[in-house]
This record gives structure tokens, sequence and C-alpha cells, in this order.
């Protein structure tokens, strides 16, 4: 396991990490080895949970006999997910018919995505107990699936937060025996990048953030130069 | 605002930072200067959404007319919230009553904590989109609220999670404006941390990693040395 407690000017800062930590859908055949997969968890479970009750647990899907099961369902249940999503959303329509349109290329990765998901080094299934049923049960398991990911990026990783489990929750449960307690907050694939990726973009920190009330503008909250945006770009904004 | 990019020896490196982020009630009355309320608030706006539809909105609230109601009116639920858990987890009872223990110094800063909220220098309402009204909608914020506290911690500042609003939900939408499409995912009080705070701990990681299968042993995952445990200490599990 790597020393948490080095700091070299080789390794990613903190901030640096957070501004640049992006979702990575292609990953390489290249497989995790232990120490850093055991990093990447270690960091998930330092993340908070209500009251420090850890109610959070990791199921680490690798190449393990009911690992490769549970990784067909899934891959069967993003196909579905990302056809229902591909064709609802009309990525094939408008100016996704262009084969050089964002949409169309945003169309080709997930299709890639989906298509190659049995051959996803690790695949994480975060899963939390259930008190209450609602957004608040999160609280205890996304800041763990952030940490993750960050940890993911400083080794040079990648993954996603997805939520396509659900098509086939039934199935998972079953094969892997996460009990009717826990829910299944996610399936986060991991792997090392293929090719380049872009730069994270947002909307403008303008449409996200106020100050003092609902709408209420806050002058001191501005993107720094540099920074790429998805959706309306500042200049549009009336 | 700080650049994100320059990484110094002085910076914590993104490991460390995962590794040391803990919980902060304690706050010294320092302001948090603009632009470090920019970063945090800019890496907050970083972490992923469903479908990066951004469906998040900060609602930052420091000193302005409004601020000092909703402060009020949160320092008021935290300390009906405190009283109602202190009694009811029996935080008075058992080794509680001995000045020294675990329990009366966790019942001492938690009482310091809800006593002072209103002094708080930042206090965020995090908010998403409501739309499935389950545990999913929080995989679109609470990954958000965890790249805060990170960034805070990356700044010299410290904060926490809280949800105690809820016992006063309505008086704060009225009061902020926050519409009701819109779920108040918690509140997080932000600040410069007063005297010094422990070390994150946490159960072994054997209670909360499994490979392949859900109990299933990850033979791969083990607490770096020196790691401090929450719970059962790892020579206890049978």
């Amino acid at each position: 396991m790597r020393e948490a407690q080095v700091v070299s000017e080789q390794e990613l800062s903190l901030l640096a990490g957070l501004a640049s930590t992006r979702s990575i859908r292609r990953y390489t055949e290249d497989p995790i080895p232990d120490d850093d997969l055991n990093t990447i968890l270690f960091s998930a479970t330092r993340a908070p949970t209500g009251s420090n009750r850890q109610d959070f647990r990791f199921l680490v899907l690798r190449d393990g006999a009911v690992a490769a099961e549970a990784k067909a369902l899934l891959g069967k249940a993003f196909r579905e997910g990302w056809g229902q999503k591909r064709a609802g959303d009309g990525y094939d329509k408008g100016t996704g018919a262009a084969d050089d349109s964002p949409k169309a290329r945003t169309a080709r990765a997930m299709q890639q995505f989906v298509d190659n998901f049995e051959l996803t080094p690790v695949v994480v299934l975060p899963c939390v107990q259930v008190r209450h049923g609602g957004i608040q049960d999160g609280a205890s398991i996304y800041p763990a699936v952030q940490n993750m990911l960050l940890a993911a990026r400083a080794l040079g990783y990648g993954g996603v937060l997805t939520g396509w489990h659900r098509l086939v929750e039934d199935e998972l449960r079953q094969l892997t025996g996460i009990p009717e307690e826990f829910a299944i907050a996610g399936v986060v694939p991991l792997g090392r990048p293929q090719g380049n990726h872009g730069p994270v973009r947002r909307r403008p920190m303008a449409e996200l953030v106020f100050d003092d009330t609902w709408e209420g503008q806050a002058p001191w909250a501005n993107d720094p130069p540099g920074t790429r945006f998805a959706g309306r770009a500042p200049n549009k904004i009336n």
C-alpha cells in the first residue's frame, strides 16, 4: 500500500485532484494491482458517514467466479440501460445525426463503455445500510464513492459512478449475497484510462452557487481562467 | 482563487488529503476569505452528478441578513437535535458518566458545537433537484459535499456534514427561498479549526471491504501501519 503521508512533487495535490477528476468509461485491460486497489478502498473507508456509524460496505468484483457472472449480468443491464437512454434522450437525432457532434461522440463513448463492460478490470458495488430510505442514506456512501474515484485518479486510474444495476438488482443480490437491508448505491467500474480524456466541464459557478438566499448572486464565486463549461456559457446568462 | 494546477511540496497530496480529512466541529471566529471560499465551492462543483445534469446548488450563508436568521434557526435545530441524541443514545450513562471517557469527550465537543453554531463563519446548504426521492438522488450531491470538505482541508479549514436542519426545514425554506423541488441534502458548517484534532478512526477494512461475494474475505485489503480504529479492533475480529 502506498504511504499516504509522503508528499512529493510527483504526486498530485489535493486541490489539483479535485479540479481534474472526471468520469472515465474506457479502460485498458490492465489489472489493478493489489496494493493500488488497497489504497483506493482504504481511501473510500476514510470518508465520513452519519454519526460515524460506517454503515458502508464495498463489494469488489475482480476475477473470481462470482465476479465474472456479476459482470456479465451488469453488462447486460448497462447495454439495456444505455439503449433506453440513447433512444429516450434522442442521442441519434438533431445534432446527434452529425458524426462529429458532441452528442454523437458521447453516444459512441457510451456504446463502447457498455459493449466492453465485462472487460472492466475492477467493479465495485458500494452498499449502505438502509435507514431512512431517502436521500439522506446517501450521505453515508456517496462521499466514500467520491473518495474512491479521487484515489483512483491519484494512482493513474479512473472510474465512474453509474446506476444501471437497478435493472438487474434482484439477480445481482441473489448472485452476490447482498442482503436486503443494504442498498446498492451504484456500480463503480475502475481501470487504467484508455487514450486521452477531456477536461471537467460544468455550468458556470454563477448558476450553481448562491449567497444568502436562493438564486442570490455570489460575487465572490468565479470560475478560474481556463475553466471549460457545459451547458450555457457564462456570457449567455441574462 | 488559488491555482489548482500548482503542485508544491507545501501542498497536501491528494492521497494524504483523503486519508486525513475528518469532521471538524470547533471553529475559530476567523472569516473565510472570498478567494478561499471560491476555491472550496469551485471544488464542490467539479464533482460528478447523474448524467452530468448538475442538478446541484449550493446556498452559502455568511454574514448577510438572511444568513444571520438562518444560522439562528439552524442553531436552535442543532441544539434540539443534539439534545435528543444525547438523551436517546445515552451519552451521559454508562462509560459516559466518567468525565474522561471517549463518550463524555464526544458529548462535550458536540455540546460546544451546537452551543456556538451561530458563530460558524460559513454555513453551506447543499441542495439537489428531487428526481427519484430515494438514495440515488444523493449521488448528485454528496460527492460534491465531500469535494467541499476536502478542499476546505486543503486550505486549512474544516467542516462536517450534518442533518439536523430537518427539524426546521419548512421555516428554513421559507426564509431562504429554497424551492420544494430541491432537497436540502444537509448542512455544512465551515471554519478554521480550533485547537488540535484527532486522527480519522474507522473500523478495520476487513469489516468493510469484501471480495467476490458479500462478506467474502479480501486478503489484499489491509489497513496501513499506524491506522487508528473505531469500534472493534482488528485483533477482536473472530
